[in-house]
């Protein structure tokens, strides 16, 4: 979308929501103290708390807590065993769910639609629209301009402040020099460029005959084509291309080796004095998945999304194993999530969400996703909360646990993440975020507040489970959509008309949020 | 129905199965042992362990086991935190949360559509469509013949064998003279005979201002209401009428006051010689909920069901502690669950369930129910099983619990239930159930077989949220409705014309289902 369309869009939005804003009485928390920084919901007292109990960890491991999140990709929130799903549906979790059982399950954690935008958001805190990764990049994409040659990210940061930063697996977020993991602020990669389809696209007959069974074609795809090996880089530049991707079963293999090398660099980082950030991303249960031979069909179902969900569970309980062999469980912050709903267009080969829509959409089965907060001796065991958490806040709470204040960041821009260390850590916490904005590329499509949730844009499939392929994007009609998460999670009865108290809080939250767009405009990639 | 109208829905279902079934090959497991009983699972071993376990504690105690079973009217599958409910839809449900982690959690657990069938099937162990109790009995029904005069109930035979059986709270399976809990085999009946909504419609001018208001109306209506008392009956006859529900506070209160009942009468009953069998019937969550004036608004969520929800759960609590402080939570059999799926047409005044469809409906909605068997002691914490769970196999594994042969029931008439003691008590059971067959009063609807469900025919709301009173019964089309609950639970994505050799199996399940009412025809009592 070019910046005029943006701007257009923005020009749209304010004539929509300043309709619902006169007289608005706001039933917002959020205190906003710093002009370019997301506003939060003040907690002094659990704040001063987890800054206490920071401080004592330090002193007795004498160095910083480590920071591991873990990324599955395109996993519905339904699908763990914590979160309804599991045995019950045909692949049972057992290291999720003890992860959920011994530590804090989130239940209303909110990523992104896509995967490009949820893995750039929570890298750089800010906005998909902010800095221009507004959609999954895809072979043949003509970016005009590095999004990352200007932004902070976590890694650079964490990095330049004593951490040993790693991303092993998918990264999807840029694979031309300047935009690859160990350019932006990894000191390592290890892993993959793209997601699983856009490698095996090019090596499957049997679901992509028109392309791999023609000789032309093919020859054409490969000019286009993302890489398709394994890429082991430095942050001195060094990158080195190790195995391609020849069969589906070298594709079947990829998560266990990828968990293999976090393993091992798990077991190289420990013990030091400096701490470690790693994320790991898996490749899998983004279609299309492909059984690894050495264990094919570990799931009841025996479908190989379902399989490839057990195999991702099983690669967590590892990691989690070699994180307690170590000896760091008790310095180290786990993270486990999604980086969106479930990819229903490629069904069987698709994840399960109790919620309305998918992977693509921002109804809640697009981007609510699981949110598994795990720290032994930091987070009690059993807790479980509903207070809203946007996977941006990984950014603020990871400084926070670097100790890295926020004034370090440039302030010529605007940043979106929350410090959530207070709600997570703290036995009793609660969050501190008050608003999740939901946004399909360029156009600002809604708002969450506590339990409320107003859509101003919907997208709507125009055939079952086709919510990406064969979907369009609509106005809403006489009242914006507004749904109650309690007593109607699947968004089916909107109560807008009758509830014109929260239409004005949510519109005039909307209204300012929009407002930080004239003040920092977002930038423009060609995307 | 006329049971001539019966007799054809059976010939044209023949019909329909009979074009599946040429050259079956079925994928059934069960063995049919005696004619006029529903085929089980064999599993010889876990059985033998079973029959000793139980051996092993009724020599410590003296006495066989007391059975506690705890119906909520109306709550959704997806209502209870350990479904995936609970704060984050909220109403928080701590207590049932507890038991389902100390206990065994069943995913699979079906109930009849709706409330007279599901409550009557559980204590005959038999279908409705057998019994003739098809549907809820409502005020203005006549009922031309007395379905439990010539029905063996399960209150009886342990009443007869020992046991103290008493029904606490809705009953909804017939107000007259023979069909009252104290006439159908319970010692002790303490509750109210309807359904909330049926005392409410009476005497709330908010929602029924056409009937409360119109003084005529008014009293025609009286002339036909189903009771509004509290009822105290025993077996031999005497029939107390206690206080009325006057006022929505009155309903409001009633479960407290119903709890604190059962409550008592665990102290009373404990350390006898005699074992107990309690039936605890909330007349919460079903429509219309009022919440107790002495604690209104208890939820997260502040809505009247949501508030009911966590009040039934707070007494739930309170029966398990009152066992615990009695000394009997080592020798009771706790089952939870509810009578059927949410109540949509009511909504906001129903629940969630994050399948297709609600009360009224066989889609997984209407009748998948949260099932938990607590034990303590004999079922060890943590389990949890997908494996299918008839509500009716509560009747059979109540006797065997009570030492009841089946030998003892007479032999001229088709039984349902399966004994799942075997299942449920050993610590690695497997369900001792193949089949679960879906029916709508007289009509023959679906089967479900290990993940898959196949509809013959199906419920359609002719808008949303209206699976009841703006519904109709559809036949399918060229195939029947085939869904694989493991990759697609919410129904949506029917595979049958590429699943034949499923359509047959099943198929031929239906096809021998259908055959017992040949040989044991159904009864008809005039609903």
């Amino acid at each position: 979308m070019k910046r005029k369309a943006l701007h257009l869009t923005l020009i749209g939005l304010f004539l929509v929501i300043g309709y619902f804003e006169s007289n608005a009485q706001s039933f917002n928390r959020a205190i906003k103290t710093v002009e370019n920084f997301e506003p939060s919901i003040p907690h002094p007292e659990q704040d001063k708390d987890i800054t206490q109990k920071l401080a004592e960890l330090e002193k007795k491991t004498g160095k910083k807590p480590n920071i591991v999140w873990i990324i599955i990709d395109d996993l519905g929130y339904g699908e763990p065993g914590a979160y309804g799903g599991g045995a019950a549906i045909g692949a049972a979790t057992p290291a999720m769910d003890k992860l959920a059982a011994e530590g804090l399950k989130l239940t209303s954690c909110y990523s992104q639609q896509t995967c490009t935008p949820t893995r750039s958001a929570i890298l750089t805190g800010r906005l998909p629209v902010r800095t221009g990764l507004t959609r999954p990049i895809l072979a043949g994409d003509k970016i005009t301009k590095n999004p990352w040659a200007d932004e902070v990210s976590l890694p650079k940061l964490l990095s330049d402040n004593g951490y040993y930063t790693l991303l092993t697996g998918k990264w999807h977020v840029g694979e031309a020099e300047g935009m690859r993991p160990h350019d932006v602020g990894f000191d390592e990669y290890y892993g993959y460029y793209p997601a699983q389809k856009e490698i095996t696209q090019g090596i499957d007959p049997r679901r992509f005959p028109d392309l791999v069974l023609n000789e032309e074609l093919i020859k054409a795809f490969e000019t286009i084509r993302p890489a398709n090996h394994l890429t082991h880089g430095f942050k001195d530049g060094t990158t080195n291309e190790l195995e391609e991707i020849k069969s589906l079963g070298d594709m079947g293999r990829a998560d266990h080796k990828l968990a293999d090398f976090t393993i091992s660099k798990i077991k190289e980082l420990s013990g030091s004095d400096k701490p470690f950030f790693i994320e790991h991303c898996f490749m899998k249960v983004h279609a299309d998945n492909f059984d690894n031979p050495d264990y094919p069909g570990l799931s009841a179902a025996k479908y190989p999304y379902k399989n490839a969900v057990v195999e991702v569970d099983m690669h967590i309980g590892r990691i989690l194993k070699a994180l307690e062999e170590a000896g760091e469980l008790e310095n180290t912050f786990v993270f486990v999530t999604s980086d969106n709903g479930p990819q229903m267009d490629a069904w069987p080969d698709g994840g399960y969400t109790p919620f309305r829509g998918a992977k693509g959409t921002t109804f809640e089965g697009g981007v609510r996703v699981p949110g598994i907060a795990y720290w032994k001796g930091m987070i009690s065991p059993g807790r479980a909360s509903d207070d809203v958490f946007d996977l941006m806040d990984l950014f603020g709470t990871s400084l926070r646990l670097a100790g890295i204040s926020q004034d370090e960041l440039p302030d010529d821009r605007y940043y979106d993440f929350i410090d959530q260390s207070s709600f997570l850590f703290h036995d009793n916490g609660k969050g501190n975020r008050e608003s999740v904005y939901f946004w399909w590329g360029t156009e600002l499509m809604g708002i969450r507040m506590r339990e409320y949730k107003e859509h101003i844009k919907v997208i709507i499939p125009q055939a079952p489970h086709m919510w990406i392929d064969y979907a369009t994007i609509q106005d809403v009609g006489l009242a914006p959509w507004l749904f109650n998460l309690y007593i109607d999670p699947k968004e089916e009865m909107p109560v807008g008309h009758r509830r014109n108290a929260w239409l004005a809080s949510l519109g005039a939250q909307l209204k300012s949020h929009a407002a930080t767009f004239k003040k920092y405009p977002p930038k423009n990639i060609g995307l």
